[in-house]
């Protein structure tokens, strides 16, 4: 809307230019990133700078991505809340950039404090163009070289996540936990040794410790894993940041802000993998489901359906079309918790062009999923799956399978309990080959 | 540092294009700004709203100045001061830009909540291209031509106060009550009809009220007197605020955000106004004053002193050289309280090299004012003044004047006392004429 034209040269994905090596081996660039319990307070700022300038010092170039402090965004989002029934999506990313600002400012400052050289950079002065989908914005490229002039005069680079601009001059943001795509999108783009990804768990366990008490974490894991596992609402990392790992090789570490233990190293698959059938037992319990029934059973339904959905940015994540009967259908399908509304509005407003008999929706579904690359060689993981629940009566709603995952969707009360009974099955009944050590 | 290169088309000032007027009359543009008390609150904002929207169903088109929320830049700063014991400059700024942003996005929310159409603009955005004095920044140039664009599609535009960008890229600030300025200089660039400054209080009064009961409400005050006032310390519009509007025949309105009255205009002076000797009387308590005795008496003195405090942004406000005595001189000025410490650190530090005999300092220093265009033709005004003040037995510390006003450095006890005397002596003495009605 704004107009300034075209953001800068873009380069995307760069590889580091030759000038970034003068004299002596280059010195390996780190990507650390940082997420919102890690950079809460001044004093855990103050920590991570602590941490940073140590890498520093122990011969890395550094570049440090940080979220917006703890509770900030969730501040930021009432007060629109409180001033507008509907908030702007545009305002609202202008609102939302805001938390990232302040924690480069305040790291750059507790960095230069300690006596090191810290620069901050905005999503717009990196620069991270995006596309225009506020609020969920997606990263069309990234122009690494103003960083890479700041890294090589010998500064530590500050750059906020989760925050891009588009073509117009526009601030976007890349949506919840958008910051680990900034920081692995940055990594890709500098050509950085590796991403680290600093958070309040040690690293990727089999299933969530809270729900499941004999969980473990595990030492590496695959792109393809992980990509089932963040896409499946393992909140460790965002999907995206791992398909972007995955799509430029960024070799990514997960580890805890809080300790100086080993976390979980994601990167290519190798032969060993294949060995361990489940790797991990993932839930998520912010989904939404809708059902459209009585439908006349004509071609082109789907599209119907889901191109305005589509077109609102609404994720659809689960779909079963019901067999047709009487030249009748139905379809259901699941979206997160925070489309529902939109979702159930946009298909109550068609429900009487495409002539449908009615339209419901539900909140409180739960996901549940297994997910391990030990899949694709193993047959009847599916049907063991199924018995699983079936013997402790738990009811499932629907069913998606890709090669290296199977999720189903049930009532959210029963999350905890099919948590636990598909890690006993699968994950704690395996070899200690599990650990993959 | 970040070396994005020029910012964009920069035009300054500009005259508004022929296309903004299409069909029929051109809109009245106003611009109004709103200071941290205005936006205070979420229910403050939605009053501003309100009035925003009036205004413009009123048939104007509406630019808005918004400066941070009040508080929320204290806020800021003090967590800057948690983080480290010097906060960096250029983050200060960074971080000190949110507070602009915040407000920004929150009534451009609440105008759209209200039916009408807007959108938010931050220093870059606009583009409000300054130098890179960090904290103090000086606009060099305001591109008003993605504004007008905006305008001219039918939206209100709120913009950003107090902030801006150097030509590399970075943030920077204009300093406290820098957002009059942006309004101003926005103003000027736009060919606006009028600056409305929105404020706390009713408009410029003769006096504070709060120290002087009998302070009224002026209804028109020149150019000049006004910046006389701005200068010394009379919190309702910023120096370069009234520079600019002087410069570019801005006329201003100052008024208050909670009520409907009209305010003190700030128009460029006629005659009626020379018959008013004192306008108005003003004090700062924000004074400090630093002392250098014993020094040689060589040419070049002063230059040595004040080049490094000039280069250090520091603004010297009163000085005075005293006679030579036995080959030696003594110099005393008055800085800013803020600006002390640092100040007393730099003249100390060249103490040895001027060869000073000492350095003292001290703040609880006050400046008290008088102001009018009729000082120029009427004359005995100082002596009244300094007989006033000595017949309290308040001793005058420091003395300067210019064409149109009178001021002394007092110990700043007297503040109240000398306040009230001179507003009896001088603003309450003259006949209704004062009150330029």
């Amino acid at each position: 809307m704004i107009g300034r034209g075209a953001v800068g040269r873009a380069v995307w994905p760069v590889t580091r230019p030759e000038e970034a090596t003068t004299l002596g081996p280059p010195m390996p660039l780190l990507v650390q990133k940082f997420g919102g319990t890690s950079v809460g307070s001044v004093e855990r700022i103050r920590e991570v700078a602590k941490r940073v300038v140590g890498a520093q010092r122990h011969g890395n170039q550094l570049v440090v991505v940080v979220s917006a402090m703890a509770g900030e965004t969730d501040r930021l989002l009432a007060l629109a809340r409180e001033v507008a029934r509907t908030p702007d999506e545009r305002e609202r990313d202008v609102l939302l950039a805001t938390g990232e600002q302040v924690t480069v400012a305040l790291l750059a400052m507790a960095i230069r404090d300690l006596g090191a050289s810290a620069i901050s950079f905005l999503g717009h002065q990196i620069s991270v163009a995006t596309d225009s989908a506020f609020g969920k914005a997606r990263i069309r490229r990234v122009d690494a070289a103003p960083v890479l002039r700041v890294l090589n005069d010998g500064h530590i680079v500050i750059a906020a996540g989760f925050q891009g601009v588009d073509r117009d001059g526009n601030i976007t943001t890349l949506g919840r936990g958008g910051s680990d795509t900034t920081a692995v999108a940055l990594a890709a783009a500098l050509g950085a040794a590796r991403c680290e990804i600093y958070t309040d768990v040690e690293g990727v366990f089999t299933s969530d410790p809270r729900l499941c008490p004999r969980a473990r974490k595990l030492e590496r894991i695959s792109y393809d894993e992980m990509l089932e596992l963040a896409s499946l609402g393992a909140k460790v990392l965002q999907t995206r940041a791992v398909e972007f790992a995955k799509r430029y090789q960024v070799p990514l570490e997960v580890r805890s802000s809080f300790s100086t233990q080993e976390g979980t190293a994601v990167v290519a698959e190798d032969r060993n993998m294949e060995e361990v059938v489940v790797a991990g037992v993932t839930h998520d319990q912010d989904q939404a489901k809708i059902t459209v029934f009585g439908v006349p059973d004509r071609p082109g339904l789907a599209a119907r359906i889901f191109g305005p959905i589509a077109r609102a940015n609404i994720v659809v994540d689960m779909i079963i079309q019901t067999a047709s009967a009487d030249g009748k259908t139905g379809l259901s399908f699941t979206v997160h918790r925070s489309d529902y509304d939109k979702a159930l509005g946009l298909v109550r407003g068609m429900a009487g062009e495409i002539g449908s008999a009615g339209v419901t929706g539900e909140t409180g579904i739960a996901k549940v999923s297994i997910v391990g690359l030990g899949m694709r060689s193993h047959a009847g993981v599916a049907a063991r799956m199924f018995e699983e629940l079936s013997r402790e009566g738990i009811n499932i709603q629907m069913i998606t399978t890709s090669e290296i995952k199977i999720s189903i969707a049930i009532d959210a009360k029963y999350t905890e309990l099919a948590v636990r009974v598909l890690h006993d099955a699968f994950v704690d009944a395996e070899s200690p080959e599990a650990d993959r050590s």
